[in-house]
């Protein structure tokens, strides 16, 4: 299953594909032995060398790939030729070991495409605490280097699955006064669900001509509105890592004049991934938009709409289709922002719940009639005018969940 | 059914009786009509003036109620006669007729007991948005303050309860150089679990004297150990309050000499009622106590604490018996604070699960077998020498707490 992309808007149109749908770009997916059966090992590679960006976990407990990826990135200064993916294994919590097991899929992988070990970056993804199976990679990343080739992109994002429910990629073709260019993408993640998995990658993959420093700025702001913009349940996994590769083989170059073009490509398929990865979130059976207005900076608004989205008691109401104004007007004033609660309306699906301090009690039977549906918004307006907003997407909290994590892993 | 305090430790032993244990104090509790036919209204008193402490919510929106108390406590100087306490309606979100509604409380009981409006707190408990009913409480309030009595504190504990499974209450005797004191109290809260419930009250009572700032100094001291190291879903209602009252009655006078003893007594007291409430969490099963070692300063390790005992995924594999130090390990991670991971260790009920960057799996079957047990101790050291420690209380999260608050109220 693709990912449905947002129709056309402005310069920016959906188009087939995944992470190969840019030219330069090529994948190989397989099943070297980490799982069991399903494919676990994936290269993605790029003709000639592209500029590339990171950003990785802000968890202070992170993964042997993610220390890696950093280091790469440090000595080449933003450059790459291939990335390799595994699932199944996280390698993370792995000590010395783990640390040289990614360095070894690295100097592998740089056999096989023909470049230097620190133009290869690594993700690994799956269960922490337990190290990889070296011999499986080896013969496993020489077969995946061996059979490069556009157009296998969605093997690829399938091979990056762990608990996800369906695969997620999708491509945008962005016009720019110089001709067209393509972005493509795919990510993984399902919310830290499964015991110890590690959980959200995203990769990003263009064929404009960026900058690394242009790149890495456009990654930063894109995942500020999109992948940073999601959460499920609260936590950060030791592997969460997004990656945007630009191999420059349009022939069209990104520079500050088209930069706000590539961010609008950027997000717009990020946007639609950050979403995928929500909606298939283990037990999750409603999709919230957690928007909040009338906020004196992005900050704050970004702050009071994650406070929201991540109380259990407002989530496990959308779940009952139960419209609590009371629960989301106490999160708000928990998380540490200062607001008149006269000044504040809270709207969900556009029904006026709470105004003036005082609720709206006879719209509740509307309002729970809309939390039947599957899309969910929540608008909170703090007052200050002209305000600044911020929305963070969640999804509901069911018992499916608490059974999927309360299960003794086997 | 009474909370079984701490056995006699030093100075401080256990004593029957709730919040009319010491001198001076005497209760009344009746159903006035706020719910449909438990006991609902409250009124404690004091023989004489007490001296009064109070500390609220920090919730930016706050109830009617809290808001009375500020200014009234402003108002004394760190004085009161009497509080009032009615169940079933938090007078919250409830707007400018809430706050009239707040002092004609306050001005009804103190018409009752004899003193001016501003020498009486009160507390409300129970849904949000909606109105007190006047009438009825104006024919409770003077019931009440014409039957007051002592030995009457376990019907006071019950008629502050809303969805709590027990009534908590206790108290204590301090032995001091001039002679002993006692300590009295009661608390209700299940953890903002029904729909808008606004969550936890606590009273404290002693016959000690203790001047004002005194008096509030201590109560900060203890609700940092006790009702603050608690949580069961990281919410902070609109209502919640701590009150502690000192009649002096006992011939006792606490000074700087004796305020260890009074903390000590107070934190005794308060310790069980705060663990009484976490047990008594709707859904809960298991209490837990999650311990912070070696950090470098207290508020590191409360974060670090606070953090993992806020874990969804901590919070169900406890509950799923599932030793899963990866999830505790990346909840310490996400908490903001900065440590070296290979300088870390996880214990659970004292069993290693993880040093020096690496898992012990071997150990993983018997923490399995102690995590079946109703009482956790989760133990993460961050390797600080010499170290700070804190320890923050919750419960294990089951389907049952989404099935109770997923229900849409009726």
């Amino acid at each position: 299953m693709s990912v449905s992309t947002t129709p056309a808007v402005g310069a920016v149109a959906v188009a087939d594909g995944g992470v190969s749908a840019p030219l330069g770009f090529t994948t190989s997916a397989l099943h070297c032995g980490i799982k069991a059966s399903a494919l676990d090992l994936m290269v993605l590679a790029v003709d000639g060398t592209a500029t590339a960006a990171g950003i990785f976990t802000t968890n202070v407990v992170k993964a042997a790939p993610v220390l890696l990826c950093q280091e790469h990135l440090g000595q080449t200064g933003g450059r790459a030729r291939a990335i390799v993916v595994n699932s199944g294994c996280a390698n993370a919590c792995t000590g010395d070991e783990g640390m040289r097991n990614a360095r070894q899929m690295a100097t592998l992988t740089a056999a096989g495409v023909g470049c230097a070990p620190e133009e290869v970056l690594v993700a690994s993804t799956g269960v922490i605490g337990v190290g990889l199976k070296m011999a499986a990679l080896t013969t496993g990343i020489a077969a995946a280097t061996a059979t490069l080739a556009r157009g296998k992109g969605s093997e690829a994002a399938r091979a990056i699955m762990t608990t996800d429910r369906f695969p997620k990629e999708g491509a945008v073709t962005v016009q720019t006064p110089s001709g067209p260019f393509t972005i493509g993408g795919m990510a993984k993640g399902a919310g830290m669900i499964e015991p110890k998995m590690a959980t959200m990658l995203g990769f990003l993959t263009t064929d404009a001509a960026v900058a690394p420093d242009l790149l890495r700025r456009a990654l930063v702001d894109t995942a500020r509105q999109t992948f940073n913009a999601i959460t499920i349940d609260g936590d950060t996994s030791t592997n969460d890592s997004l990656f945007a590769f630009a191999s420059g083989q349009s022939g069209v170059t990104v520079t500050e004049a088209e930069y706000p073009l590539l961010v609008e490509g950027l997000v717009a398929l990020s946007r639609e991934l950050a979403m995928a990865i929500v909606s298939g979130g283990e037990g999750a059976t409603k999709l919230i938009a957690v928007r909040t207005l009338g906020a004196p900076d992005e900050k704050t608004a970004d702050t009071v709409s994650r406070t929201i989205a991540n109380s259990l008691l407002v989530k496990t109401a959308v779940h009952g289709a139960d419209p609590n104004w009371g629960r989301i007007l106490a999160a708000a004033g928990r998380s540490g922002v200062s607001f008149d609660p006269y000044a504040v309306t809270v709207h969900v699906g556009g029904i006026l719940l709470f105004e003036k301090g005082l609720p709206h009690d006879e719209s509740a039977p509307l309002a729970a009639e809309y939390l039947r549906g599957a899309t969910i918004e929540i608008d909170v307006d703090l007052g200050t005018r002209p305000g600044a907003t911020a929305t963070v997407w969640t999804c509901d909290l069911s018992a499916e969940y608490v059974r999927i994590n309360g299960e003794y892993r086997t």
